[in-house]
């Protein structure tokens, strides 16, 4: 990994990237990343991501099994059985659920079988009950023809011996799970679960569960970022307010650097603490800064770096800068480290919407709008969310944001917009 | 509550209900459960829901901040004020953060202030440093005007005191944490966690970590049940697989239903077995059995009841039906009794997208089809997965399903239809 060089203007001072460049710097960096894998059991495995393809040991269903309560029969046996002109088969046996059938269906007999059941020697199909008329115990009446292979479920229809039941990288649901259970997998491979460090900055940030001091205000960041970490499926370690000493401050940057996966310090959003996170950066490993400011409204000053294969983040001190900058930078980047694959990252769901009022943004500078959703009877409607960025009962009324692109100059009322909501 | 009578037809045979006259008459019964809450530590509160609305106690902010690093100014001193005509002010002061500031600006005065610094008594803006020149130590240069709380969030802003911070009935996210750490809320009141009671019959079913006997099938449905739990927040109680005895499945309803707030139980779509759901959910408490079939496809042979007071659903023993019925009745009846509003519910976000084929569907049946999702430049692709209703290999790979009403008989290829996505 090698340190890019600043963009610098003519004057020789340094320019803020796009958001798009930013984030393309950032992936770029993270794809040197080596990720490790560790082996859980799989009722451990919700939410995971594979961190190895998994092929079926087996066929599954393992035999050919009835899909239907009925007469397992040789198909042949049934064609042109009509209502007026039923086709009569001796009842010769049956399949016990669980249990393998005793015996052979040959021409002109069937065997009565569940849903689930096991289809005996000899028969191609199973007739529904329903298409059955019972004459006595040892005799039906088929009044409708069935196909070879009707009403069964063959070998390996679900999935063959060998072929792949997961791929690499996925995220495993709770269907996944029941797949692999269906094979018998007891133990899976899954990349490890990421921790993330957060630390708080600044002179005027005060713990929320203790009585305000005068001037101060409570830290909203770390509970926030915690939660946002906590919806990534990441373990946190929470290393509190740290703004005694600036000293103090680098030194926290660094111990969060050697025990945990990713590093998120929040605060210093004006120049002199800006400035004490690039020197925390810098001294906390190699190669240290990466971005500093990204043309990003709210969010701008954002500082990304790595410390010895360790992303590390410095987020603005606004809650909704910060907030937005995570959604951004910190969530795909928690993605790639905890194994989600690129192409995963990029086909996040949105939803479309009409706006319901003109919004400007200046061009040159990518601008995220809060949003609530309703759904109307045309549609979803988006409600911009108004609120200065450190407005944070403004994020918690929003159910998604949609993104103004740099060249854009604001949007009318009506535009229609492709909103990431919130989960 | 009452049970209410079956729908029969002229012959006296009862009816298949629809899938929303099901879902109404389940939906009605459940308004009458009465659900407890109980109060929990604020950084416990993800994901749960909101018991009771919670009110500010004090202003968010409590006093003017700056939004911006600049001179905190009496703003009638900037008017007019251009580049080729600046006005002067004297720097009389300065505003730390996390302190009070000390003194008053006056007229022709400004005090240096950083973002978040609290607004000096006097002033009513703050020029940004950006729109000044600094003479010297003692002097400024503003070169734009600010109007009167420019750059400065106003006590109470935010949220001000008394006002609603969190309505009753919502789910909790990161943001409505930090919010209420932002007002020193250190305990909320939630409702009670419910716990889920899963149960496997069938006696073809089969541990899936344990070597396969011959002729059975291993359990996927408890896998896959639990886990869909867990994706809605619950705790599960898992009561294994029960085939040995009718007397034994009875009893473990009946535990089950003693034990834990909703009770699952798989396996049993056969007719023998079916009457077997019936007859537990009968015996182990009123009013019992409120509805069996459903004209849904997969799905159809569903039974739901409730005993004193507990939800009980006996589900197919197929797994993509079960899934399907856990969807559409199960996951509903388990967010109401989590204290999730009704509407919140109806509010489930769909994304639209084009049908790549033809599906067809019977009329008088509501379908399920399962689609993977592609985006693409002309917007989101549904291809359906196909796979009879037995099928896991096919929920593990479907990203969501739309739903074919019931007088629909089928959708041409290019349609737009409302994809409901898995999470």
């Amino acid at each position: 990994m090698t340190p890019t060089d600043p963009i610098k203007d003519m004057l020789g001072r340094e320019q803020l990237r796009s958001v798009s460049d930013a984030r393309n710097l950032l992936f770029s960096e993270l794809a040197n990343l080596s990720i490790q894998t560790e082996t859980i059991p799989l009722e451990h495995g919700l939410g995971r991501i594979s961190g190895s393809e998994i092929y079926s040991p087996e066929d599954l269903p393992r035999q050919n099994r009835s899909t239907m309560d009925g007469y397992a029969v040789v198909s042949a046996d049934t064609f042109g059985a009509t209502e007026s002109m039923p086709g009569y088969l001796e009842i010769s046996g049956e399949v016990k659920m669980g249990a393998n059938p005793h015996g052979t269906v040959t021409r002109g007999q069937c065997f009565k079988i569940p849903t689930g059941g096991i289809l005996p020697e000899g028969a191609d199909a199973v007739v529904m009950f329903e298409h059955t008329v019972l004459v006595d115990d040892k005799m039906i009446e088929v009044v409708k023809s069935v196909g070879s292979g009707g009403n069964v479920i063959k070998k390996g229809e679900d999935i063959k011996k060998s072929a792949q039941a997961i791929p690499k990288n996925k995220k495993l649901s709770a269907y996944d799970l029941g797949l692999l259970a269906g094979l018998g997998i007891v133990e899976i491979e899954v990349y490890k679960k990421v921790s993330v460090g957060i630390i708080s900055t600044g002179d005027e940030v005060a713990p929320y569960d203790q009585p305000l001091p005068p001037g101060k205000i409570r830290n909203i960041n770390s509970m926030v970022l915690r939660n946002l970490s906590y919806d990534c499926g990441v373990d946190v370690i929470d290393y509190g307010i740290v703004a005694d000493t600036e000293e103090m401050f680098f030194s926290t940057v660094q111990k969060a650097v050697e025990e945990t996966d990713l590093v998120l310090f929040s605060g210093g959003s004006s120049v002199g603490v800006s400035d004490l996170g690039e020197q925390a950066i810098a001294r906390a490993g190699d190669p240290g800064v990466l971005i500093h400011g990204v043309k990003l409204k709210p969010g701008k000053p954002v500082i990304i770096g790595f410390c010895n294969q360790v992303p590390v983040f410095g987020l603005p001190g606004h809650p909704v800068s910060a907030a937005i900058c995570f959604d951004l930078f910190v969530k795909p980047t928690i993605q790639r480290i905890s194994g989600k694959l690129a192409d995963h990252i990029n086909r996040e769901l949105t939803i479309s919407a009409i706006l319901k009022r003109s919004i400007n943004s200046a061009a040159g500078r990518l601008d995220i709008v809060r949003v609530s959703v309703e759904q109307t009877d045309e549609g979803y409607e988006a409600h911009p969310v108004l609120g200065k960025s450190g407005s944070i009962s403004s994020l918690a009324k929003a159910d998604g944001f949609f993104i103004i692109e740099e060249p854009i100059q604001g949007l009318p009322e009506n535009s229609t917009v492709e909103v990431f909501i919130y989960k």
